[in-house]
């Protein structure tokens, strides 16, 4: 089934993440997976079951070192990315890493000038940026169907595992910072954090992230590791349409709203008088193929191509720079960080 | 239909709450409404076309000097609160009036001690606290069956109006705050707010809360006036189980979930465990009278038998306290407020 | 507040829903109710203490000879709606009685006839075709949007008060026939009926009822009494679009699927090639305001103007008429009854 | 990773579902899959593309034929189940064959006596009885906790692919029949069925069948092809509660309602008096494994054991049992066909 136009990409990390990884490069009809490794035997023996011809290292360095490879995609914990990543550039390889794109600002602002420095792709897995419903919440705030957007308020809670590395900020935040990124397309000016930790290591389990932009807009997040209701949810407000988003619905997980309010003041008396509209609410169709499937593609596709993928190393470090700050605030009591 | 044992009521306010409240008087079978006033004329005619029966007044100081009343019912904007509540009081009447108590700390202070000193009935009605759905909340923590109580959460969001006099804190998030300290009976010691206003008055519109407690708990109140999407949805975990409320479903509106996750600390390894448990969800069920009919019956045992309500004037202090320290954590960028 | 203008109607009937019709009775600016009858004094005895200003009497009989009255609101069970309808147009009443018309398609024909020789006012209380969302859907169906309807399922489970008289077809399969008469404005050809009873009276208290019509639509209703979970929903099928109802949803009720398939007939190789389409979905504004309000007014146009209503007593007949057919299938155990 | 205890598994039929079979047969530990047959050559290169180890044929005859296989797994269209199977018992292999298990009741009925001839085994894949929700479901029956079963009615409503040799009921209903046997264990004594065909084939597209039983339970399937919205959803009525299932959430599919009302009668009054109860609802925990891995485990146990799996052949033929009798009471219009 190969061919010599066929990318040969290898993977490390078989964890939670890297079967999704395989699975969605297995069925790109321009990749070959050439090798898979994980430090832990029962992964690998999971992978033999399934798929018995993909070849199986236990070191990561032996990817990395592997002549034969176009590309490397990483899923593995957040503190062990500086350093593969690095490798694997220095290696010559391409790279997709898992979000976020390293464990700290400094971390991440090395890695961007490295991959810059040696022309390779270096590509952060933001999976949800390439999911169909947010695709379509992008077209719609792209359109000015929302009108000049002033609300972000997003939810992201769960009964979820306890990274042993990071806080629930570097953890889930993440995604919501990317679709905020995504769909706004500019960095808060000012950003303050609250949380709470309920274990000794003292890491944040429940957080909440206020971010304000220079033209009024404000963002909100909120997320937490110890929630047994799984709670997923976007709300975009414009100042003509509003956006609901829902992930945990099967289905019909966006809603525009076709509703607001306006404001007029009338000088003379000191008074604002509100307009209130209200009217129909629409369901888009939203593409419903996988998100991942659509990152190899980005992927493969900056390999191949050299076209800059959605969510690369640059797009990765404005992440990292919000969970920076956020970070900050978290350590002075909830108090504004300057951002720019 | 009257008897020597009916409490005679009178009521200020035939706005947008005021016919809910004379609503239920009427209802009540100890109650007589005695009279009604509004300063506008098509507000009391609405009231006339209905309950011709019922006497009605264009000025509030009418209802506060009739002889024949035992007790007043006030629902007017929070900028006439302290000043209507006072005169009542000077006038021998007890008092249920609109949540917030008033507009500022300083002023709920000064009602708080004049009813004391005049030994009158002085409640607020905060409505939700009487609600069979927060009973029932109230009643499982009480319990014992949610355990440690670790984090409360709560969105309040809706395309509702702008008030003019003061900013969503003060009118959504009072809601909130009454039914957080119903459900915890404890004040928080560190609050910090964010907010936004898209209005030229300056008042915010969109705001959130952080209140951290000195045993490790967290609250956080989401508020908007902005929010074509309705969103009422209240979550309070304890380190045994956790609440759902979701007030915009017309039934199962509370749902108890049996999950959780405990943790073990390894010491020598230096490492956390957690142990994840999931099992069933209750829904309970729950008490669907009217909860403003919870308020009005307090309202009359209290006048009756000196029993102190359960949303007393202390109880509405408490509430402003914190509203007063939120805005000013909004006044300084949302730093740290220390309380206690 | 009256003048010489205003409609003086009388309600017999104060249990479940005359409440609600006297309440909407007195909101309207043109009526005054005159007198209130029902044989229970604990029902008067209710009305006189919100309402004190309403005569009650005992007996429907003093309603009717009641000379100062132009219309009656009748709200009785079924089995007196002959009787009392006849009598009232007898003394040259106007009349609005409670669905369905009369318990017999003999007694519903009479009625008809009756009041259109005395050239009286029969409308018959079908609530639902009054409501904002079947409005709506009226509309979306008039405009040729959903295309040639296909088909209409409902079904309306409850956990409902046995009615004593009638069975649940005749009780709660009133409400759906009146809305699918409304929407499709034409009979059923062919009524298939099932049913079981869990008591022993023999009524049943679960059925099915499924009728064809000439031009190759389907209709099904199903009803139960017993069923804990309430359901209210109507599904409605067009070649070109789709309408979904569900009214037990606090909003967004009403929901419209752009999504269906077309059919292609490939003559030679004798096969069906299916092209399947899905597009957005919209959500339609829906006016909210109470169905009864418009009953109400319906009612006063239709006697102060001569205005057919829209649930006019031919419209009553015809639900009837259904009705009575499905009766028959279900006593011979399910075959078809051709109606035309 | 194969030994000398492994079972060795072919598969005819790489469509739809025959994917889904081979990946849960390559997760069993004790199976390995030896042979893929599809007539179509590209569904054999996506077979190649993520599994290439797996040979692959073109006709079926060259894996029934095939002598080191134990089982075979039959993934094709219903009209070519009879000759396969047989074909299959025939060659001594054991047989899981998808629902229904052959397109008529003497088919069935033939082949059920030839599997017991062979002493082979013959299962039918009715995947929905060994989800986790539908298995908690019938644990609360047996359990007694819903009391006796009164009712059970199922809706499945999609916009699907239409089948172009057998109609909605064979091909929808059987799913729901299969679910009723499960939790029931007994069969109607009365069958009606109403439907109708869009269509030039004249294959009905909706149909609705009631089942009655002797000891008064009654049962109801409404099925259609041509619904945009989604919905699968079951009631099953006891007399002391209730359970909704509904699987179109991605959670929280059963739901107990603690619910229900008893009847008393007053024999010298002749009449019955109604109390009604509405307690709690559960909302149990349900297994989240894929029901298909259930089913591959109980065709191997059956296969290396000898215990009949749950849905065993005579399983199968009880559902075309009242699926011929649907189809026959369709034939006459709706009219009530005796089963026994």
């Amino acid at each position: 089934m190969e061919n010599s136009s066929t990318i040969k990409v290898g993977v490390i990390g078989y964890g939670y993440w890297g079967p999704n990884i395989v699975r969605n490069l297995l069925s790109h009809s321009d990749i070959s997976v050439t090798v898979v490794a994980d430090q832990r035997k029962e992964r690998l023996l999971a992978l033999k079951k399934t798929h018995p011809s993909i070849p199986t290292v236990s070191e990561a360095k032996d990817v990395i070192a592997a002549k034969d490879i176009d590309g490397i995609a990483i899923a593995t914990p957040v503190n062990t990315h500086y350093s593969l990543v690095r490798a694997a550039l220095a290696a010559g390889k391409h790279v997709l890493v898992e979000k976020p794109l390293a464990a700290s600002l400094h971390d991440a602002e090395g890695l961007v000038a490295y991959a810059q420095k040696k022309s390779l792709v270096l590509m952060v897995d933001h999976t949800y940026i390439y999911s169909g419903a947010i695709e379509t919440m992008k077209k719609l705030v792209n359109s000015g169907e929302i009108g000049l957007l002033q609300s972000f308020t997003s939810m992201r809670f769960n009964l979820g595992l306890f990274q042993s590395d990071i806080n629930v900020i570097w953890d889930l935040a993440a995604h919501d910072l990317s679709i905020l990124l995504y769909l706004v397309e500019k960095e808060p000016a000012l950003v303050n954090a609250t949380g709470i930790s309920h274990t000794e290591n003292g890491l944040e389990n429940i957080a909440y992230i206020t971010m304000r932009y220079k033209d009024g807009m404000i963002a909100h997040v909120g997320v937490s590791w110890v929630s047994p209701v799984k709670i997923r949810q976007i709300l975009v407000s414009g100042d003509r349409k509003m956006i609901a988003y829902d992930d945990t619905q099967a289905s019909e997980k966006v809603k525009v709203y076709d509703a607001g309010y306006s404001v007029r003041t009338d000088v003379e008396k000191q008074r604002l008088y509100m307009d209130y509209r209200s009217g129909d609410i629409l369901v888009p169709k939203v593409r419903t193929t996988e998100a991942l499937e659509g990152v190899i593609e980005d992927f493969v596709r900056a390999m191949s191509s050299g076209v800059r993928p959605r969510s690369d190393a640059e797009f990765g470090l404005k992440v990292v720079r919000t969970l920076d700050a956020a970070e900050r605030s978290l350590r002075k009591g909830g108090g504004e960080i300057l951002l720019s």
